[in-house]
C-alpha cells in the first residue's frame, strides 16, 4: 500500500471538513447561538489542524494509487469523517455522549438518517444544519466531492470513485475521472436549487427548505421537525417525493439528458423497472391503508411519498408506517432491500442488481431445462460479463451474510424485540433510517448502548460504501509495504 | 414431456401410497380405533385406485426420461401423495378441514412437522402413526423410496434422484441409480433400528420410540406428546439429540464407512463444519441461558437439544424456546438457514451450500486485491467447476427470493405480528416446523387462514425441492410434447 499517500488523502479530507465545518458556525453566528458557533469554530480547527499535520508531515514520493489504496483511502475517509464531524454535536452539548455523536454523523454522511434525537425542535440551527449538510456530502460521496473541487488527486482516482460509488459497475462519463466528479456535482447542485426554490414557493421557511433538500437530495431522512414531513402542505409533501424520486434515479441519465441523448435515457430499463416497482408498491399499499383513511387521495398521498422514501432508502415520513396493516409493512420492507437506481444518491441493493440477479435466477432456470444451450445474460441491451454476472451474485451472498451478522451482534442486548433489532438492522444497513417497532418513524435509537450504536454504525458504513471497501482495508494484506 | 411416463410413475407411487397406508389402518386394528381404520381402508382404495386408473391407462412407449420429465414427476408425485395422504384425516375426523389435512401432510411428508393440532394427545394411535410415518417415507425422498423396492424405474432414473435429493451435487454411490437408493434406504432402516433399541432402554414405550424415531430420521418433528419431548428423562432427550445430529449427516459418508473408508469420513470438511458449527451455537447459548437455569447440566441438555433440532431442521423441543432471550433465538434462526449436511433427510440451505457460498466471497475478495491473479474455488479438497459454483450462487439468490415472496403472500393475512409471519415463512421453508411468537414451539399453525396454510405447504415444498422441480414444473416449456 502507498501508505503516505492514502494518509495524505485523509489529511487532504481533514481539511475540507475543517472547512465545511465553517458553515454550520456561520448558521449560528446568523441565528445568535454563540455556544453552538463557537463548538463548530473549534471542531474546524481541530480537523483542519490534524489534516494539516498529516498532509506536512507525509508527502507521498509517487502519486500512483492501486485498487487496494483505494480501498483504504475511501473506509479510512469515512470512518475520519464521521469521527471528527462528531465533535461539535458533543462540544455544543446537544448531544453530549460521543458515541451518539458519532452514531449520528455516520447516519448523517452515510445518509441513513436513523437519529438517537428524541426531540430536534429544541436543537440549534447550527447543529441541525450540519446534521442535514453530512447528507448532502455524504449522498454523492465525500471523495468524489474532493475530487470535484481539487485538481488532479492521482492518476488513477477512478480506483478511488469506484470503490465508493454504488451500483455494480462504475463507468465515467467523460474520460477525466475529475471531469465526471464535476459533472455529477453539477447536476447534483443544479437539482438541489430546483428543490429548495419548489419548497420555497409552497411556502415553507428557506432554513427548513434548504435542511429538507439536503435530506432528499443524499436520501438522507434528518428533518427539523419532531413528526418529520407530517406536518406540511399536500403541495410540499408531493415535491419531497417527486424529489426524493428524482434523486434515486441513475446520475448518468441526467447527464445524457444534458447532452440531449432523450432517446437513451427512454431506453433505461433500470428506470423504467424503477418506476414500475414504485407505482405497483404505491397501489397495492393504497389499497391496503384505504379502509383507515378519510378520502382516497390521501391514501395515495401517503402511499407514495412513504414508498419513495423506503424505496430511495431517503427514510422522511408523513405518518407512522409502523401502525400499517402488516401487508403494508412487508412491501416497505422488501423495498428497503430493493432500493434505488445504482449511481443515485440511493441505498439498498440497487434495482439494477436486483434486475440482474432475477436474469441469473432465469438463466439457471433455462440451462436445467435446456442443459446443452448456451445462455447469456443482457443488461439495458448488452450482454453482462460473466464476470460481472459472479460479482453481482457474490455480492448479494456477501450482503445477506453482513446482514445476518449485524443482526446477531445486535441481539447480544438483551431487551429488543424481533422486528426493532431485525429492521433496525435492515434499515441502518440500507441506509433509510426509520425501521419498524421500537425504531420505527415516531421512535429513535437512543434506546440501544453504544456496543449496539457501534455496531449500527458499522452497518450504515458497510451499506453506504457496498461491504468490500471495508472488508478490504481490514485486510493485513492490503496494509503490506511494496 | 414424456406425459404417459410421468403420469404412469405417479400412478405407481399413488398404488404405494395405497399399500402405505394399510400400515396405519393396522395400528388401529391393534388399538381398536375402528373410526380410524376404516378412514385409512378407505383412504388406501381410493389412492390405490386412482394410481391404478393411471397405471392402466397411460402405458409409456418409451421409459427415457429427461431432466424436465424428472421435474415434473417429483413435483406431482410430492403434491399428489399429500393430497391423498390428507384424506383419512379428514374421513377420520381427526382433523375435519381438508386444507389444514393437506397441510399436515405436506409438513409430515416435507420433513417439516409445523402442525395445526393445538393436541396431539387426543388423537388415536393410527393418526399419530401416519403422520409421524409421512416424514420416515419423506425424509430419504418418496420416489428414492419407489427406486428403492422397485425393479428398474427409467434407464435415466439419476434424473429423478438429482431433483429431488438435498444438497448442491448429487452422486452416484454405485453405477446403478436403483442400487444406491437401496443402500441408502438399507443405512437408513438400520440407523432407525439402532434408534428405537436405544429409546426402548430408556423406557419409552415401542409407540412412542417408533414415533419418534421417524420424526428423528426425517428430522421431521411430529411427536405424541403436545409439550414434544419436554417430558421425557436426560437419557432418552440425549439420545434424540445424537440421533437428529446422524441423521443430519451426509448417508454417503455412512456408506463409506460400510465399506471401510474411515479416513475418507474424517477428511469431509463439511462434517466437521457441521459438527463445529453445533458445537459453537450450543456453546454460546448454554452460557446465554444459563442465568434462567438452576444447574449448568440441564442447560447444556437443553441447549445441545434445540441446536440439534433447529439445524438439522428436526424440531422438536424439549422446552419453549421462544421465551429464550435474543441471541439464543437469532443464533436458533441463523441455525435454520444453514440447516444440515447435503445427502441428509435435513432441510434448510445444507451446510455445504454455506461453505461454497463463503468461499466464493473469499475468492471475490482476493480477486479484488489481486485483480490479475487466477483464483479458483476448492471443496473436500477438489476444484470446483466454475458451472456448479454459479448454480450455488444462483440457488442462494433464488432461495431469498423465494422467502421474500412467501413472507410476502403470508402478509396478506392480517393480525400476524412480523416475528410470527417472518419465522414461519422460515420455519416452513427449512422444513424446521416451530418458528417463534405465535408459531413458537408451545403454538401451532391453526390461526392461520386456509390461503396461508396453502402458501405455507407452498413454502414446504419449495424447501423440501429445492425449489427448481417445483419452478420448473410449471414452466409451459416442461409440457410440451415431443
Amino acid at each position: 500500500m502507498n501508505h503516505k499517500k492514502v494518509f495524505n488523502t485523509i489529511g487532504l479530507l481533514l481539511i475540507i471538513e475543517g472547512i465545511l465545518l465553517l458553515l454550520p458556525a456561520a448558521v449560528g453566528l446568523v441565528y445568535r447561538e454563540p455556544r453552538a458557533m463557537s463548538a463548530f469554530l473549534l471542531s474546524a480547527g481541530v480537523s483542519a489542524t490534524v489534516g494539516g499535520v498529516l498532509v506536512a508531515f507525509l508527502r507521498p514520493k509517487n502519486n500512483v494509487i492501486y485498487a487496494k489504496d483505494g480501498f483504504a483511502i475511501v473506509s479510512i475517509a469515512w470512518i475520519a469523517m464521521s469521527a471528527f464531524g462528531a465533535l461539535p454535536f458533543v462540544l455544543s452539548g446537544e448531544i453530549p455522549n460521543y458515541i451518539d455523536a458519532f452514531f449520528e454523523t455516520v447516519s448523517g454522511f452515510t445518509t441513513t438518517g436513523a437519529s438517537v434525537l428524541s426531540s430536534v425542535e429544541d436543537k440549534t440551527h447550527a447543529v441541525l444544519f450540519w446534521r442535514s449538510f453530512t447528507h448532502w456530502i455524504g449522498g454523492m460521496g465525500v471523495i468524489v466531492f474532493m475530487m470535484a473541487i481539487l485538481s488532479s488527486i492521482s492518476d488513477r482516482s477512478i480506483h478511488i470513485m469506484r470503490a465508493e460509488m454504488p451500483g455494480p459497475t462504475v463507468g465515467k462519463l467523460v474520460p477525466r475521472t475529475k471531469d465526471t466528479a464535476k459533472i455529477l456535482y453539477l447536476i447534483y447542485v443544479g437539482l438541489t436549487v430546483v428543490q429548495v426554490i419548489l419548497l420555497l414557493c409552497g411556502g415553507m421557511p428557506f432554513f427548513d427548505s434548504l435542511l429538507h433538500t439536503f435530506g432528499t437530495a443524499g436520501t438522507g431522512g434528518f428533518g427539523v421537525r419532531n413528526d418529520s414531513i407530517g406536518s406540511y402542505s399536500s403541495y410540499l409533501t408531493n415535491v419531497i417525493t417527486v424529489f426524493m424520486l428524482l434523486f434515486g434515479i441513475n446520475f448518468n441519465l441526467y447527464y445524457l439528458l444534458l447532452v440531449g441523448k432523450f432517446k437513451a435515457v427512454l431506453k433505461s430499463t433500470e428506470l423504467w423497472c424503477y418506476l414500475a416497482i414504485a407505482a405497483v408498491a404505491a397501489g397495492i399499499i393504497t389499497l391496503n391503508i384505504l379502509p383507515g383513511y378519510e378520502s382516497a387521495g390521501k391514501a395515495i398521498e401517503d402511499a407514495a411519498f412513504q414508498v419513495a422514501s423506503v424505496m430511495t432508502t431517503t427514510g422522511f415520513s408523513t405518518t407512522d408506517f409502523n401502525l400499517w396493516p402488516s401487508l403494508s409493512k412487508a412491501i416497505l420492507l422488501i423495498l428497503m432491500f430493493v432500493g434505488a437506481c445504482a449511481g443515485s444518491t440511493g441505498g439498498g441493493l440497487k434495482v439494477s442488481r436486483v434486475m440482474i440477479l432475477f436474469k441469473l435466477i432465469f438463466r439457471e432456470l433455462r440451462q436445467m431445462l435446456h442443459p446443452r444451450s448456451v445462455n447469456s445474460v443482457k443488461f439495458e441491451g448488452k450482454p453482462v460479463e460473466t464476470a460481472t454476472l459472479n460479482s453481482v451474485a457474490t455480492y448479494f451472498v456477501v450482503y445477506v451474510v453482513c446482514l445476518a451478522g449485524a443482526f446477531l451482534a445486535l441481539c447480544f442486548e438483551p431487551g429488543f424485540d424481533f422486528e426493532t433489532n431485525f429492521t433496525a438492522t435492515v434499515a441502518c444497513f440500507n441506509n433509510i433510517g426509520p425501521g419498524f417497532g421500537g425504531v420505527g418513524p415516531a421512535s429513535n435509537f437512543s434506546a440501544y448502548s453504544g456496543f449496539s450504536k457501534l455496531v449500527l454504525s458499522a452497518a450504515m458504513l458497510l451499506g453506504r460504501l457496498e461491504i468490500f471497501p471495508l472488508i478490504l482495508a481490514c485486510s493485513p494484506s492490503t496494509w503490506k509495504r511494496k
